[in-house]
């Protein structure tokens, strides 16, 4: 049996409630049954989060790697010591904590791709804090395709055995109609079908969505289907792969939360954060799909609203560390 | 207090479940306390479905409304004699039940349209079967518009509390991105104002979906929220509706689903169609919008699989005929 993975738990933005929320869900015995997460931020930041949010749990700064003990109810944190705490204000867009939570990422990052961390599991940053510390991106995923060398990524939404991929995510409508091709489909589904496997599902049954409703009724409504989807889906079939589609969009995600497949690859962003978010709001996990690392992250933002009051609700947390685990320990 | 309102049900295409479904709900006793429903269709075929389903209630043929007794217990249909049972084949696509379901729909246009009955409750039809008796169709809401004189119509799908309509439905989602219009956008907010007042809400709170993800992130993915649906929300509200808008298109049903909203108008067919099937998969209620008359219908197909086997469930219907009451008895 292989030894429990050691995870790497981002700090994201310190003025965010992200930091309280790391802080209840790694103390929790299931997680560390599964695996040996370390944090990877500002230590000051988590004794402020572990007095806010009434943990015994001590919190430790290490160095390196090296020096962590992975003791079960210690919360480790590789120090970049990169946050005032004196400075630190709650639900302030500030560049400091934006600085700071992408040298967290990149630290991550860093040691994922040196094969000493499993997997990469991230708390949620803020993009104007981030933009306004001068890096420009639109979020994670882009962070990390860009730090892993320019990866075609895309967005795998999780709650429980409800999975959605995305052909597009940040691309307005129009714009994601033109990236529904052949090529791109057959890629993200080999993408699905891969960290489907990582999940535990021995054989994936994938759907892919159309595009159009009634995944445009035999050409009447839009002919992508008959393009672009159609041949997409016989060539993943060609490649081994157990995928079925086009199936209407507004059917394929009952018969997935049905149990029917383990997997839909949807056509455009809200296609498949729409179901996802109506069914689990705030409860599933993000996986970055495409990357050499694994990694998860909680599929909700920066709860600036709760940030030090103790009451945000970790749920998202301890599902994207769970995952990270299992993915991790899956050959 | 108002009298209960006259619903006419309409049959639906005879080789389906609809006449099952309508036997197994119009004998409920809570439908007969809200309303005096009637049958349009073919009394042979109510006969035989009663039969099926094991219903005691005797089915009364009569020949026009003046004879209608509305007794509890007696499925009365006003019969247009247009079904042969004995060539009637489950499952089968076939223009004599095409045709019939077209004649039981202009029937009881034709007395909602004459203030005879208070609402039409339709059963399925299959679309084949319609086209090969001649009627060229893409469904109910097309032949609603055509015989109450070419209306601008839109769907609401209904699931308790959740409301959603659509500034379009059947067409390619190139082109309802092209419909998403200023004007079409206030003229959907409208009808669904008062279609949700007319269910007994009496300040409908309206949110008007985004687009593009995130509702385009200020223009980072798309303008339509910028040039089109912010001056639609903008209208609405200065003729005194309770709307706000555009909300992230990911975020509003659940919204919804919380309580926070009574309605949420979608820009295109699936993003409203998504999340209505994905929480209530075939257990909803299509009401058509924009119309003289007040029409419900059950959210789902014919049910051929089921068709003859006494076995498809009748809760579509059930909601339909409740929904058809309720709308008909609020001034």
């Amino acid at each position: 049996m292989k030894a429990r993975p050691i995870l790497g738990v981002t700090m994201g933005d310190a003025a965010g409630a992200g930091p309280e929320i790391a802080v209840k869900a790694l103390t929790l015995p299931g997680i560390r049954e599964v695996s040996r997460p370390i944090v990877i931020g500002d230590a000051g930041v988590f004794r402020q989060a572990a007095r806010i949010v009434g943990s015994d749990a001590p919190v430790k700064s290490i160095a390196s790697l090296d020096e962590a003990s992975f003791d079960d109810g210690i919360i480790e944190v590789l120090d970049l010591h990169n946050v005032d705490v004196n400075r630190l204000a709650y639900a302030k867009i500030d560049a400091m904590t934006g600085n700071a939570a992408y040298e967290c990422v990149a630290k991550a990052v860093e040691l994922a791709l040196a094969g000493k961390i499993g997997a990469i599991v991230t708390s949620a940053l803020h993009k104007e804090a981030l933009n306004l510390a001068g890096h420009h991106f639109a979020g994670h995923t882009e962070i990390l395709a860009h730090l892993c060398g320019g990866r075609r990524v895309t967005m795998l939404l999780v709650a429980g055995s409800f999975r959605v991929s995305h052909v597009s995510t940040h691309v307005s409508l129009r714009e994601a109609i033109e990236r529904a091709k052949k090529d791109r489909i057959v890629e993200v589904a080999k993408l699905t079908h891969d960290a489907v496997r990582k999940m535990g599902v021995e054989h994936p049954r994938i759907a892919v969505a159309g595009l159009n409703p009634h995944s445009g009724e035999g050409g009447l409504f839009g002919n992508e289907e008959m393009l672009e989807i159609t041949p997409a889906v016989e060539a993943a079939k060609s490649q081994g792969m157990d995928v079925v589609g086009p199936i209407p969009p507004d059917t394929v995600f009952f018969r997935m939360k049905q149990g029917q497949y383990d997997a839909v690859v949807a056509m455009y962003h809200d296609q498949g954060h729409i179901p996802t978010k109506v069914l689990a709001f705030d409860q599933g996990v993000n996986v970055t799909l495409g990357l050499p690392i694994i990694r998860t992250s909680v599929d909700h933002g920066t709860v600036f609203g709760k940030a030090g009051k103790g009451t945000a609700r970790p749920d998202s947390m301890i599902e994207a560390l769970k995952l990270a685990a299992k993915m991790a320990s899956t050959p």
